[in-house]
């Protein structure tokens, strides 16, 4: 049968159990609690209730319910101890049908893994997108995550867990996130345009105006034009994807939104992007419904975001600001190529970027959805997060200057230790930093140049970054580290460069946009969490001109981003377009 | 007119200044404050009598004796302020004769200088030799000391300035450090042959049994013979090359010396080398003089101690004590080439090799000179230190691992940063072996490896080297590190590797032999200073099967080694020759 929340709600709670079963291995006594938490308004928030339940049980409990899981391929060796569930889905994964190398290696792991962590290693192996992981996925996790910490190892178990029950109770209730699965399969597919030397080791790199980031602008227009029924798109002449989807009358203020299509070196498929698919898929059902609202909506897939190819970060949004600098056009990459030769190279009309600038007049507000890019989402397994400010930045690098001495024949007060000197303010930058909520502190890059392991370092390199949600608080943290970079030089004798190399400030969030968003978000039936942004978005570039808000997705493997394994769900996904879909509507409703 | 020990010892005190005018440049008080320390026994005496002056002198003193001196090529420019003596060195250095290009340089390395430091830059342009620095060399100095921090380079000012006092003493007296010179040209000789790849950039390597090697046997065996007068001189089967000065009876117990000619790579030209040329030098002023001592004196300069081309270090001493270990001739190097056919293409007859362990029964004990490789000598204005024990060590390689994360997003409470822990040990490692005399304790590597400005480390990677004068003392401060680390792991929820790779037992000195060393020095009219070795020396293998103690004479440029600017004076080797030949003389006068 398939469940309705209806039913669920006025169920027994002795029915309630039994329609659940199945849903977490084993363990009645989370869907019995569970019962208590009803009505639940939406599946999600049944979703949630259920891994409340487990974050709230004992530490024991929550190892009985990770120790009620088999082992992986379990069932050719364990026997018996499969629920009907976990059979189909490792089945499905092909676990059931190993090579004896293969079987070989998964037992080395599980015996491994048991032995560090005491408990079964527990992977959702339908994965994000439901389909399932191929054989080699699952094992290549199982190798990274032999290596996490034990107590974050347990974390994953449980995020896992809540996981394979999502997709569980997605059967049970017929429920097919239709929606997340077009943003999911997008990205997808936008991934499969990466640079030359990435390319081929599967990695993903988009840098400017490479044949990668030609072909991924060319495929958003495409998807804009052709898929979603937008009425004008255009690669404008920075390289930006604009496409507009009028409203009932042409003229109308437009919402602006978007994110950037460029990436990282070797990074996530959802960074920027998911910020462009997310509002396509609502303009998609729109015009599917050949609905038009009261006003305009401009999505922009920003052509450049991360700097990697010229120090140039925020160039697609900062073309719209009207602050595109000229003398980037003078820039070479790291091959000798000006982004003037660049720009001509993919066709760009380098003498109309000025007129790229836009009027705020003319729009509503921008707002930006993105992935997280943390672990705050994850750890209290929420789907959505509010971001209340993008935190303002200041990254320096540095140099300690000592003397490189013998390691053996240099009294330890005789010594002018660079790289004592950069833990100390390495220890300094951290305690300061977690005395103040949202400031963080990072010193990303230590190096200790040709060391050896018989020489006092007589050079240490380093990197600083701050990050606040304003800039007084993190002006006055900067301020700090830098003095106490000065006290710890002086009283060691040793000399030092602090190089200031990226300011930007704090953007808070319009009060009215974030109230549209809370108001997206609990309409899901989701509880509201409310976030700085810890890092810069194209929402920072756009604030400088108009009023802006974002919204956070959760990422998987906690929060990773700027790396291969930066992940979300189609369940997610789905939920983010549904609030987007929300915020049209609310907007739609508001008085002119 | 030419001075002498006895006419300025009974000369009266305005006397005595008048003829040291011009050591010191304008700072007559120097020679009145030492008027009052005669009698001096030695010329040296004299020399550490002004230097103790300069030592004891308030800062203000020491500064208005810094600035006393005329910018480098000064009289150019500033005109007038040249003493005779600093015309004629100048000069000499031809600096007198500059282009206009080069002038324009030392005038913008002047004003540099001036400006970080606030006094001029002060250089004995006549060198370590006392025969000039080129004018290439003294501009290469001018940019590398502009670097240095201010209180060094205070320091370092004073101490050239000894230096020029030195020589101009060395002038007044008519002293010709004669012995000095030989063995510094001797070891300035034997730096020309080099590794291919560090030969045509200058640099000086020589790993075991290359053709730079190979010459460099060659050269010392023939200096022995030819130079020296050595009865025996035979490159054994290992490569060492072993002279052997009889006694009156040729089979009488034999006085072994000597040190490594092998080099790490780029390092410098008196580690190891020194140990050899020194005992050369005192043969060949014996033999010159057609004398025979009671006992019979054996040099080794051993092929191997540095462990550069093969990881065997210690391989020519070892031979000596019986330890070549026969497994380290299938160990290849970097190009493949097993140490076996390194040594079968040198000739060496391997088989030959157990043959070279020597009977202890046969030697009286083993000295050994070295060059200091730290800065302890300098600081304190000595050219020479009694060694009381080679320091035990033990070395390890480590890795934590944390999570990399973004620097902005995730929360200072939420971070597991490999960094900070590596920088809490390193900070904990200074500490602990600050607290004992004579342990020291170094991170000399220290990498976060791809590290990112804007990301939290999850991977930090380190190095460990803890010595003391005792293997206890050692061991419990590597114990307490090691508990460290599993502390700050467990606390911070990171995961650690610790690997020794390195472990060698301390070799304190025999006490016979340390006496014989503090009676040659104090005879020099030299204060004693004690002093244990940090760093490993061949005399740590003989320790093993004879007794051994070592001296050690001052390094230039603050004590550095491993590096091209590791340098020695030919005072001081003069010095250092004479001390050696005292203990030759106690041991003749000793009851057999």
């Amino acid at each position: 049968m398939t469940l309705d929340l209806e039913q669920i709600n006025a169920a027994d709670a002795a029915r309630f159990v039994e329609w659940l079963a199945g849903t977490y291995e084993h363990s009645p006594w989370i869907a019995e609690r569970a019962a208590r938490l009803r009505p639940f308004a939406s599946l999600v928030q049944l979703k949630l209730a259920l891994a409340r339940v487990v974050r709230e049980a004992d530490r024991e409990e929550q190892l009985g319910l990770i120790r009620a899981h088999p082992e992986l391929a379990g069932k050719a060796m364990a026997g018996g101890t499969l629920t009907a569930e976990s059979t189909h889905e490792q089945s499905r994964a092909g676990l059931t049908d190993c090579t004896p190398a293969e079987l070989e290696k998964i037992r080395r792991l599980n015996a491994d893994y048991a032995a560090r962590f005491g408990f079964p290693f527990i992977l959702a192996v339908r994965g994000p997108r439901g389909l399932g992981l191929s054989k080699a996925e699952i094992i290549a996790t199982f190798e990274r995550r032999l290596h996490n910490h034990p107590d974050f190892e347990r974390a994953e178990c449980l995020r896992n867990i809540h996981r394979i029950a999502e997709i569980r109770l997605d059967d049970k209730f017929g429920h097919v996130p239709a929606l997340g699965n077009r943003v999911w399969d997008w990205a997808e597919r936008l991934s499969t345009n990466s640079d030359p030397g990435y390319a081929e080791r599967g990695e993903l790199t988009v840098t400017y105006l490479t044949d990668a980031h030609r072909a991924c602008a060319q495929r958003l227009a495409h998807w804009m034009k052709s898929d979603c029924g937008f009425d004008e798109v255009e690669i404008d002449a920075v390289g930006n994807v604009v496409g507009v989807y009028h409203g009932l009358d042409r003229s109308a203020k437009r919402l602006l939104t978007g994110s950037h299509y460029d990436t990282v070196r070797n990074g996530g498929k959802y960074d920027g992007r998911l910020g462009i698919l997310v509002p396509m898929a609502c303009v998609r059902e729109l015009h599917a419904q050949g609905r038009r609202l009261p006003y305009g909506i401009e999505v922009v897939g920003f052509a450049e975001e991360e700097g990697q190819r010229y120090a140039a970060a925020f160039l697609g949004s900062g073309a719209l600001t009207g602050h595109f600098d000229p003398a980037w056009l003078d820039q070479t990459d790291a091959d000798g190529i000006s982004m003037r030769e660049a720009m001509v190279h993919a066709g760009l009309c380098i003498a109309d970027i000025p007129k790229l600038a836009r009027d705020a007049a003319r729009y509503l507000g921008f707002v930006e959805v993105h992935i997280e890019q943390g672990p705050v989402l994850g750890e209290i397994d929420l789907p959505l997060g509010i971001v209340t400010s993008i935190n303002g930045s200041v990254r320096y690098r540095g140099e300690i200057v000592g003397m490189a001495s013998h390691a053996g024949t240099t009294p330890m007060d005789r010594r002018r230790d660079a790289a004592a000197a950069a833990a100390e303010l390495l220890l300094f930058v951290e305690q300061r930093a977690a005395a103040v909520p949202h400031l963080v502190g990072t010193v990303g890059m230590l190096e200790v140049p040709s060391g050896s392991i018989n020489v006092v370092p007589g050079r240490c390199l380093f990197s600083l970054d701050i990050r606040a949600t304003t800039d007084a608080v993190r002006d006055a943290c900067a301020a700090d580290v830098r003095a106490e970079l000065e006290r710890i030089c002086e009283r060691r004798g040793l000399s030092h460069k602090l190089e200031e190399t990226v300011r930007a400030a704090a953007a808070p969030s319009a009060a009215a946009w974030q109230a549209r968003w809370e108001r997206a978000v609990a309409a899901l039936g989701l509880p509201l969490h409310r976030m700085p942004s810890g890092a810069g978005h194209d929402a920072m570039k756009l604030h400088e001109i108009m009023p802006q808000a974002m919204l956070f997705v959760r990422g998987l493997n906690a929060g990773i981003s700027h790396n291969p394994l930066e992940a979300i769900t189609n369940d997610d996904a789905e939920l983010c377009v549904q609030a987007f879909q929300n915020l049209l509507d609310q907007l739609a409703m508001e008085p002119a």
